[in-house]
């Protein structure tokens, strides 16, 4: 028997490796001032149908209460169920912001970790079920009655605080990848906006029925013959000057001066734009404040891309889009900013800006790249590794003190009125619990046993030498300590031990 | 719109609940030497049904992928699903062990944290998703071929290997209920034994096929009258005095000398055992190998109650099980030996062991017991408090640095081969990336701003005082340091104050 097609089982390497994506996402959303939240596995279907349309759920896994006559009969009778599996966290997100939006800080900051399911036919870097990690920033540090005001005042205001929390989110997501060891030669943050580009098609002849069509091919620029594009962008009503800035390589003129070039030449002066053609600068000006935010926080340039190619796949973006690409690989990560979807969910008109990052991709360029932690060192990385290995020298008295000594250090020691344990370290210092291991193997040589303490990645071998006594020698320096320690001393000192040496 | 029912929205202060809990869990089981595993959150649903028959599928989430035709035909032909959310972790364990069963440890010490699901009616105590933490010994500390051997020598060796694993995991279960400030008057882990109750029942008179029907009676003995127990028993043969060891407090006999007590104050006694009826000591003397264990390990006999009434609802457990019982609560966490069912899952016979424990129940109990953390202290315990609050004292130039100032302490700084950076502290020291603050209300009042630094259990605060220079205040002692600071030293020294204080 095996698990579902597109799932994983994680075995304790692969649970670690999990482990240490998860808390290397989690160390970095934290310091970044963002707060976890998490909502249900599964929500009510609507809740992706209503931002999507019905068609969406083709692409979930549906679920039902097979306790439920009724829910059993509903799906027998339509094929659609009332439940999916989480395809992604944002409409719940926003579903929870909606509820509790005028008891939440502005701006509100959170951090979500968790599985996610698409029905999608698993292939490299797509699975059915992946771990995602969701940062979003909600509303701004701007006055709320500010967010839709018409004044220029208020809207330049606005504007800029919408760069900074955009500049949030894109620092955050630059600080894990430069956190485990990614640089900018191995991934590039591509930047762009939706309105930039909506903006730039309806003016060169693109209508707006047209708009999300025109969209869509964008989004294949990549995966298609440049002239593909160019052809499909024409019978779409957009000028040839528009799509030689949109399709870098299209044939059909020498100029070939794209706007992904002049976002980059400019970028690197950062000096005044010598513009090409107006909407190429109109659109330059306008994906700016972003990146002058990101600058002003320090942030390399050489992180980033304005590349108007970027549109992201899902329909409720409105501003600034970006997305994590590697050479060879799908989106590391991506996302943009979606001011209309709180109010979608019953909640205030509320800016918001996120993005998202699976687990899949990332640990195949991690590997790819020779940063993902060996097997070896997975354990202590994630905290894993024993304090204590306990042996004994072998003799029938030893011995059977190993077990209850085991016991007796993974307990710990508190004050006995805090506790209903009788501990066997009497006296008022009180011992922290030890990570403690001891061998399940027949053998009593101890040298074999020290090897399996070595293995295991213990850091102190405690070799228990009669019923009262043992010897302690600390695996990281070789060396042994120089006297025997009485067995009931044995837990504090090495307490103290392991914790002045992390 | 709200999420579904019997499910939960964590928002941070829920969210940082849940991860107290679960990390509180995976120390336990990692100081006890239980490695990490997970599987899939749904499974097929053959996997459930397998073990427990096709009627286990109404008590269950069942899925489909919205995007099989295939499945969609199927699913409103029968009503049945191929997928299911899983609903408890041991098939998935038993799944995985089988499937590399020779390459695995012996034992193998699994632990796994993550959803769950069941499609029942919630109230107290009971949801449609919630959390659990499984720990599983599988295997013994003993050769293969002796497991099922014959031989007396054999038997009493793997007999007592079982008890040693048995008591492994309830030690682990004790230590971590003691671990979050339960004791033995809050809680008590009440341990039977399957095989001995099955044995007493057909030499009671209990014939063979109505053994499952006199479990089920036994399972809910503490939920209805004694006396409508004991007809229930009478009526599937049972003799009187079985009924009696078995239901406390039935008014047919003035006796009530019931096994319980027995168990008890044989328990007391830790002497030889003054037999009451032949039952009743033999199912003590069978029922004795886990608690002789226990107490080897230094476990207080005041955890543990052996009680012949428990019985735990699942089919597939063959000899101790036992549950975590709190006064007015549904069971805090359940499990037993189950032999078989590595075996039925394609596996080799394996004896193993291993317990559940859900985040529903026991977060009740510590709200009721006054143990769960408050608000304030969350944050902190989960490592989610601030080491820095960045402010500055009002001036428009030292105002400027505080978001890059932030941005850069959140970065840290390392070897500048090692990231595409550009760092704002030189030097050979890198440093740590700290987990930095700064408020996002328009005031510039030094005061108020302090005032939310202190709220948000910041630290340090920093204060920047011009462009280049900033005071440092100690936020746990009220001590503000002598000197004024150099902005690009800051990292560095609040780092090394925040490590060395730890």
């Amino acid at each position: 028997m095996q698990g579902p097609r597109g799932t994983r089982d994680l075995y304790p390497v692969e649970a670690a490796r999990r482990r240490w994506i998860t808390e290397r996402w989690r160390e970095v959303a934290v310091r970044h001032g963002f707060e976890e939240v998490d909502g249900p596995t599964f929500e009510e279907s609507d809740l992706y149908a209503v931002k999507s349309g019905e068609g969406i759920l083709g692409e979930l896994f549906q679920a039902y209460s097979g306790k439920s006559p009724d829910e059993v009969e509903r799906v027998r009778a339509t094929g659609r169920a009332p439940y999916a599996m989480r395809p992604e966290f944002t409409p719940t997100l926003a579903r929870m912001y909606a509820a509790r939006a005028a008891g939440l800080p502005k701006p509100c900051k959170w951090f979500q970790i968790g599985p996610f399911f698409r029905a999608e036919r698993p292939q490299r870097g797509r699975l059915r079920e992946f771990l995602q990690w969701n940062c979003d920033v909600l509303g701004l540090d701007v006055a709320p009655e500010k967010w839709n005001a018409e004044d220029a005042e208020s809207r330049a205001e606005v504007a800029e605080a919408k760069a900074r929390m955009d500049a949030e989110c894109i620092a955050c997501c630059v600080d894990f990848l430069s956190s485990v060891g990614l640089t900018p030669g191995d991934v590039r943050i591509r930047i762009s906006d939706r309105k930039v580009v909506s903006d730039l098609l309806l003016k060169e002849g693109v209508s707006s029925a047209a708009l999300s069509a025109a969209f869509a091919v964008i989004d294949r620029i990549d995966k298609q013959p440049p002239d593909k594009s160019f052809d499909e962008l024409r019978a779409l009503g957009a000028s040839k000057a528009c799509i030689l800035s949109l399709v870098p390589g299209a044939t059909i003129s020498g100029t070939a001066s794209s706007l992904t070039e002049v976002f980059q030449t400019a970028h690197a002066q950062l000096g005044p734009l010598d513009a090409v053609h107006e909407a190429s600068a109109r659109a330059f000006s306008k994906t700016m404040p972003v990146n002058l935010a990101l600058l002003q926080l320090g942030y390399s340039t050489d992180w980033f891309t304005a590349d108007m190619r970027v549109v992201r796949g899902l329909a409720y973006y409105t501003g600034t889009v970006f997305e994590v690409i590697a050479e060879g690989e799908r989106a590391v990560a991506g996302g943009g900013r979606y001011d209309n979807l709180v109010e979608l969910f019953g909640g205030p008109p509320t800016p918001a800006v996120g993005f998202a990052m699976g687990d899949v991709v990332l640990a195949n360029l991690l590997q790819d790249k020779g940063l993902m932690p060996s097997d070896a060192e997975l354990m202590g990385l994630v905290g894993q590794s024993p304090d204590v290995f306990v042996l004994s020298n072998g003799t029938e008295e030893a011995e059977r003190q190993v077990r209850p000594l085991v016991a007796s250090l993974r307990r710990g020691s508190r004050a006995p009125q805090d506790s209903g344990l009788k501990t066997q370290a009497p006296g008022p210092k009180p011992q922290a619990p030890l990570h403690v291991r001891h061998s399940y193997k027949a053998t009593k040589n101890v040298g074999k046993l020290l090897k399996e303490a070595a293995q295991v990645g213990a850091r102190f071998a405690v070799i228990v030498e009669s019923a009262s006594e043992a010897t302690v020698k600390d695996l990281r320096t070789g060396e042994q300590w120089p006297d025997r320690v009485p067995i009931d001393e044995i837990g504090r000192k090495i307490a103290e031990r392991a914790w002045n040496s992390r």
